[in-house]
């Protein structure tokens, strides 16, 4: 399977506009350069993001270190995006850390048709509840994924996913990917 | 020592705010992950930095990136963690290279109660002082730490501390550490 | 010739003002330090940029996450420069990639004397012919440079040299140097 995506990857050469954190961007910007082919090009001022969408192949969005400035870039470049038929991954850090991030991430899904949604059981957990968490951006210790608890998340993840017309990916101790009908789960270790 | 400091942090499982610099950020969060159950959160919006403090146990706030747009994001938080008791880390990068950062780092110092300042000698000498230096982020080098001017330093530590009650470290080749009462040097190489 | 360069930046230690994108600040950083003696500061507030280039020895400006907040801040900064016969070094990632970073580089060009232009050769031909490009951040597979194309690239180079008084550097497979009059290409690879 990942031998395809690569080769996908490899023969399309996209390039993918990230509006994301200053904590792991420049993993982000390393780990689109790895997967052999693809470009990043990270671009958050709202003068330039739909001129920056015109050239690119796909959107990231993630919230990781929000600020006011940047959220009208977002919600302009996915909808610029949405015209040009790019998939867009949505990425809600810490969505339920702060008003701030829930509230963008409600509108973000309102305003913008996202192709993906990836976040740890918390975060999608957060979103389907619209509730406030106590455990920042990683997963809170009651919402670790492990073989009893697995069944309540696949069914959180397809509810957001039905509700989004979207794939939902939870990442964990054991991975949810689910687009609303079918769904793999994948433990990496015990 | 460094024993009971990592138990106690692996059984609190702090989460830490961090108001920090886009050059060494990246860093900073993977350093607070690698002690054992310390999870990092960056936020410094002012819409949302006191909701972040409410699910936080520890603020660190770094002027190395220094910008109008987050030091007001800087007072609040700092005000927020005071009435929540949260202990607070001052790192004044580079305070003596301009204006701003010395006006900023006094103001901080002011209108919040930090647990401890950590800066080169130059740094914390320049606060003392309240005037420029020539050093940009790194320390001096009339103001590297040996033997023969190590006492100096822990008089400016001291001065320091007595005049915020917080614990003051001056980090370089011989390292400085004082609650204004007690102190600690440690020479890492020769 | 590299030794040479490295003893007069070990000999003369100085501080590089970077006002450069927070995808690979911290690599720039840390370059800085590794080339042994020199120190950088990153600082981008137009409140601070004067001061901090008074301090410093030379000037970066990267425009690579370009937004409004700091185009007013690297002009000053590079004003301020000018006046103090400090080397400034332009680095005018994916120009052709928005309005916003042409106009930007081509006001900077206009307003600011700098000593070192660098690209790769898709940024460097967009500059020359003020167009828009399709490639990002990353060379367009049509401008990579080989030996049958290589001679064109060496003509653009002199061009945007003479244009501007400076030194033009074109990294990629083969490299290229010219100062408008005398020219150097080097092969890195096969």
């Amino acid at each position: 399977m990942f031998g395809k995506m690569f080769k996908n990857v490899y023969e399309k050469s996209p390039i993918v506009h990230c509006i994301t954190n200053y904590v792991t961007v420049n993993d982000v910007a390393n780990i689109i350069l790895a997967s052999g082919g693809a470009s990043p090009i990270m671009a958050d001022d709202i003068v330039e993001v739909s001129d920056i969408v015109s050239i690119c192949n796909s959107l990231v969005i993630n919230i990781g270190t929000l600020n006011t400035r940047t959220i009208e870039s977002m919600i302009e470049a996915g909808k610029t995006s949405n015209k040009l038929g790019h998939p867009i991954i949505l990425d809600p850090v810490g969505v339920g850390a702060s008003k701030l991030r829930m509230e963008t991430t409600l509108r973000l899904l309102q305003e913008v048709k996202f192709s993906v949604i990836r976040g740890n059981a918390s975060e999608i957990k957060s979103i389907v509840n619209q509730n406030k968490t106590t455990s920042g951006v990683d997963v809170s210790l009651e919402d670790i994924i492990d073989e009893d608890n697995v069944d309540k998340y696949i069914d959180v993840a397809k509810f957001l996913s039905k509700a989004n017309n979207a794939v939902v990916a939870i990442t964990g101790p054991i991975d949810i990917v689910t687009n609303g009908e079918k769904n793999l789960s994948y433990k990496k270790w015990t």
